[in-house]
């Protein structure tokens, strides 16, 4: 059954404290608003599952979308603020693609965005996770993966780093954390607009993976080599563990190579999110030279 | 006027709550019992600032503290579970040391913590900030550098970088978050114990590093210095710039060197953790060849 989407949404219901205003904005002022109370609902995984759509605040993420030529279905904007020219371009954007704006105070866009000092702007955009078969592997040199991811804030970074690396998307494996929550959107500075996002159980990827090109490389403690010792072929995909156990003895050993990096301190490990941004540059390195 | 220490409180007030037991744990159910208040309070910045403590949770983070030598000055345990041999270790070591341990419910640790999923162990540590002049700047070939650092989760992570690559700690510029706050403490895995960690106005810094030997590196997007093409000297200092605005203009100036990493993506920059890790990896690998 086709998850509802947006527009089919009730026609709005809650007249007696919304008006529209002559810049097409629906003014709202209440907590206890239908339209309020289904927006801040996104902030709960159950809920942008069942909508297919999630929160994403802020001028500079929501021009990373405009700038993929992603709009959002809906837009909340701060009353009694002037809109920066790029936010007014966005709103514009918005209303010539059919979506809608709403103008409300600080203190509701604040229980939004779960921030004590909110940005002026919010988006409620479409999820688009990308089917592992649809995914194009030649379209990158680089993919991240990453298996039980627990941390929105690791996983929003790990997407960051993978635009800035070049990298075509993140595959997550097993039960990651949702990319789609506001923490990780947060940390993705809106690389959770230009890189794919797939989800897929260890199985199915493998067997995807092996039906085509593609370096599997793990980091690990149980190598001894260093992960600037090995030659990476493309397209190369990096595999990162779970923050607190790492990767599994069977997942190692599906890797067509494990590395480690140094360690020279006291630690044995490295962040998730910096791990998988070390390797990423090495590789890139590697391509550069 | 010296902070009052730890050992300056009153002698046990709450005795109504609390009773010793034979294994010199001392019992509190109480969560208005003035101790676990006190200890609550250390949650807070200014609390921390007041009692020069701070909390530390979780068995592999209070074993790097045994590991460096530093013992609690009170443990938190939670009642009704049996310690993992190394937690048994460091409530020995920590008594012998002249340290108090308190047993009480989950729900209080979870309270302290402030996770749901709290860890059954809690440790009370002096804090250890040390004085710019006391620096043995040869005692490592790298250290990093923060300038006005926002995130306790990045600032936590930094020093676990720091850690596996060697360097000898973190010099905190301007206002930085409190490297002795809960969420950076548990981000640095217990690098907070290993690290060397520096709090200093940007013209104390630059006096003393012109004091001395010392390479000062900063990440720019105002450079065509690719950061693979500097050749770095020891030991040197890399500068990070703040989250949102990275390095002031007069902070670059007053570089030896500005670099910049690639990015190949949308964006322009890297969350700064990530960032001071690439960069730290690079000085480490020129260092290994």
């Amino acid at each position: 059954m086709p998850k509802p989407r947006w527009k089919s949404w009730p026609a709005w219901s809650s007249t007696a404290l919304a008006k529209i205003d002559p810049l097409m904005r629906r003014q709202i002022s209440g907590f206890s608003n239908p339209t309020i109370k289904r927006l801040k609902s996104l902030r709960e995984k159950k809920h942008r599952k069942r909508e297919g759509h999630f929160l994403a605040e802020g001028l500079r993420i929501l021009t990373e979308a405009l700038d993929a030529g992603i709009l959002p279905k809906l837009l909340v904007v701060a009353e009694d603020v002037e809109l920066h020219p790029l936010a007014q371009k966005i709103e514009q954007a918005t209303v010539a693609n059919g979506g809608e704006v709403i103008e409300t105070n600080t203190a509701i866009i604040g229980k939004l965005s779960g921030k004590s000092n909110p940005q002026s702007i919010i988006g409620i955009y479409e999820d688009h996770p990308t089917p592992l078969m649809e995914l194009d592997r030649g379209a990158s040199d680089i993919w991240l993966v990453a298996q039980a991811l627990r941390d929105p804030g690791n996983l929003g970074t790990i997407l960051r780093t993978g635009d800035a690396v070049g990298a075509g998307g993140l595959i997550l494996i097993d039960d990651c954390v949702d990319p789609f929550s506001v923490e990780a959107v947060r940390a993705s500075m809106g690389a959770v607009f230009t890189q794919k996002i797939v989800q897929s159980p260890w199985q199915e990827f493998t067997d995807w993976l092996s039906s085509g090109d593609g370096q599997l490389v793990g980091t690990s403690l149980n190598t001894d080599a260093d992960y600037q010792s090995v030659q990476y072929t493309s397209p190369t995909f990096l595999l990162i563990g779970n923050e607190a156990q790492g990767l599994p003895a069977e997942y190692e050993d599906a890797c067509d190579i494990l590395v480690k990096m140094p360690m020279m301190g006291k630690a044995d490990s490295l962040n998730a999110a910096i791990a998988s941004a070390v390797m990423a540059y090495e590789v890139l390195n590697q391509r550069r030279k």
